[in-house]
């Protein structure tokens, strides 16, 4: 075999169909985001970023990086080993107490991302529990289908947020055999919630575990940002809930909650957690200051939330097609990887407005979008911005009468 | 079936083998590492490390700080998105060339760590590369067994460090069969170090593509720390050089070097690397400047194999048994985990000296150890007081004459 031709051609099938990625490459300006430069080969231009997942605009937050620079001071860059291996510092015994008090649970486990925390905490789960049943949501992330997957135990899929085929998954299990339900709150491409409390009814209904991903919403709903489950008062009913310190807490990192023994059991056998370097304590520093100022600060999420729903307004007067939803997210539907590569591009190159092409792998074929995520760091003006070239853009393209833009 | 039962029970039955882990509450003192507070309950303590991976002392570095420190300012704490929706930053942009650079490939991809860089470059070539066989040294880290795994690929476990058995298995294969060896150059729990030119000899013979895993000596080996590869002139030879930002660079990642083409194919279909919020600029940045002064100061290199072989020397003349090899790890085996669980205790309470206990699943069951690592910021005070503890303890406890010890 000649592996060089082998992956060139791969790479060149995806570029014939539309789906090679090229990465923006980004320099925020810190106090200024969501203004940041961007590097094109030799030149350096001007953009407003318009689909980050800073959601709240923490990670310029004051506060965030003052316990970050703390933290470098006083303990220097790295944490120097696994968590058990000399890697356990005092910023992520501190950061795991602040996020089980988050989600009112007995203890909570960091991972070095939400993809592994899935990844880790649902493999466990799921291979660790004799004969277990995993039944998750067909549009469940990449990082939890993986974990499913690598625990080998049986997997059915439950069409997506539908409580009668769930119903009819659990029902014909014996009462007495383990299941895990595994699902999200806040679907991040599009933009839609789980009905987390007919999940749980039937979950308990059935003695099944609730396996609840809140990485779309940890930070943003909630009166202290403990996500949905929060909000509609159902954190105690959930076994366990994952989140990350990447998003709206503006750093990096996943985590579990649970009770004292699920977490010490995930925290005692998985893999993807025992064998890896601990985050830098700077990291936990930083994250935990975030979780602070939110559980006590609502000015962010309503600052989003009148953000968001200003831009929606405006798509609509302008008559720009978007995916309703009651989340942050707005998903404006393109349906042609290469149509959405170029819009993408033109929104770039003309109108400084960053929203990168959301192609395949990470949404189906055909469902091709631009993914706005409006925060409260983006100033009326920015708001003018966007709406004045996508109005000009549809106009141009005629993309109101593309058949996906309808969605 | 009584989840919480389930779980009190398994765990209690690592604590009936010695095996539950404790991990020890550390704080380090930034400029005075190896030194750090332990939390114990309401005390606190001062402990000296002597089981870190931040081997070279790199975690305090204060070019690596400093440039920490400039890019909180500058750019602010997180990446805010994967690499393709936004969270590719100048910064990562800037490592990768790094990286590419000291391995002398022609790029660099990076990921959220050493453990998701094996998982995720591994199981991409092997599932992506059509009935690919992986041939694995059989004691390859848990990241390259699970990625291995993952892939679905055939597997074939290959000798420890074994040419003939090596050989064996790439001979009965036919030629143009897609094939990968995968090995590391040190051995993380044994220090013994591959013999990477008679692999690669024997690679090249029979078609095959090779994985090394540099993680445990970047940075420490090779002229420029690129590693064991490096020091023997061999990295054009390795299709694949893997490595680690959490150890000696003193900060948290991983990545892969290696073609352009086969980076590219990594970056565009691995689930790990794609679905993940990238690395905060500020670890980049902190690992780039690691990287760069360990390109040209070879001090760091140097004080640690003194102080290496000095520990060696004062262990030999102590009579304390520990397995020779050619690396900077010192493992001093003990064979029983309840055993190696309460010297490390002893070691921490009267001493104040930190070595982590080293278990199962890290090593296999029996062959329990202290694993030291020796750095240059470990002093001659340091050094004394470890030897003169360690002394104590064997005289007190026969440990010389224990079966184990003598391995």
């Amino acid at each position: 075999m000649d592996y060089q031709n082998f992956f060139a051609s791969e790479l060149n099938k995806l570029r014939e169909e539309g789906n090679y990625r090229v990465f923006a490459d980004l320099e925020r300006e810190r106090g200024n985001f969501p203004k940041a430069a961007n590097f094109v080969e030799d030149a350096v231009r001007k953009v407003s970023i318009w689909c980050s997942n800073d959601y709240l605009g923490m990670g310029q937050h004051p506060k965030v990086l003052e316990a970050m620079h703390d933290a470098l001071d006083k303990v220097g860059a790295g944490a120097g080993g696994t968590r058990n291996i000399s890697g356990t510092t005092h910023h992520h015994v501190l950061l795991e107490r602040e996020l089980a008090d988050l989600h009112d649970k007995e203890a909570a486990l960091l991972f070095t991302s939400g993809y592994v925390s899935n990844w880790a905490a649902l493999g466990t789960l799921a291979s660790r529990i004799p004969n277990c049943l995993v039944i998750s949501d067909s549009l469940n992330h990449a990082s939890m289908i993986e974990g499913i997957r690598h625990s080998k135990a049986e997997r059915k899929l439950w069409k997506h947020n539908d409580l009668a085929h769930l119903e009819e998954l659990l029902a014909e299990q014996p009462l007495d055999r383990p299941k895990l339900v595994a699902f999200e709150s806040v679907y991040s491409m599009d933009g839609d919630i789980a009905p987390i409390k007919e999940i749980c009814d039937l979950a308990e209904k059935y003695n099944a575990m609730t396996y609840l991903d809140e990485v779309h919403a940890v930070g943003m709903y909630g009166p202290r940002g403990g996500g949905v489950a929060e909000r509609e008062g159902l954190m105690d009913r959930v076994t366990v809930i994952e989140g990350t310190l990447g998003k709206a807490f503006g750093v990096m990192g996943g985590y579990i909650t649970a009770t004292k023994e699920l977490v010490d059991f995930v925290r005692s056998f998985a893999s993807g957690f025992i064998f890896t370097t601990a985050l830098p304590p700077t990291v936990a520093a930083g994250a935990c200051a975030a979780i602070k100022h939110l559980k006590h600060s609502s000015a962010e999420r309503e600052s989003q939330q009148a953000k968001v729903a200003q831009v929606r307004e405006r798509l609509d007067a302008a008559g720009i097609p978007h995916i309703e939803n009651p989340s942050h997210i707005i998903p404006v539907m393109v349906g042609d990887p290469v149509k959405c590569k170029w819009i993408s591009d033109v929104l770039m190159d003309r109108y400084g407005i960053y929203i990168q092409p959301i192609n395949y792998p990470t949404v189906p074929k055909g469902t091709e979008r631009l993914r706005i995520t409006p925060s409260p760091v983006h100033s009326q003006e920015d708001i003018d911005t966007l709406i004045g070239a996508l109005e000009e853009l549809w106009a141009q393209c005629e993309l109101a009468r593309m058949p996906m833009a309808a969605q």
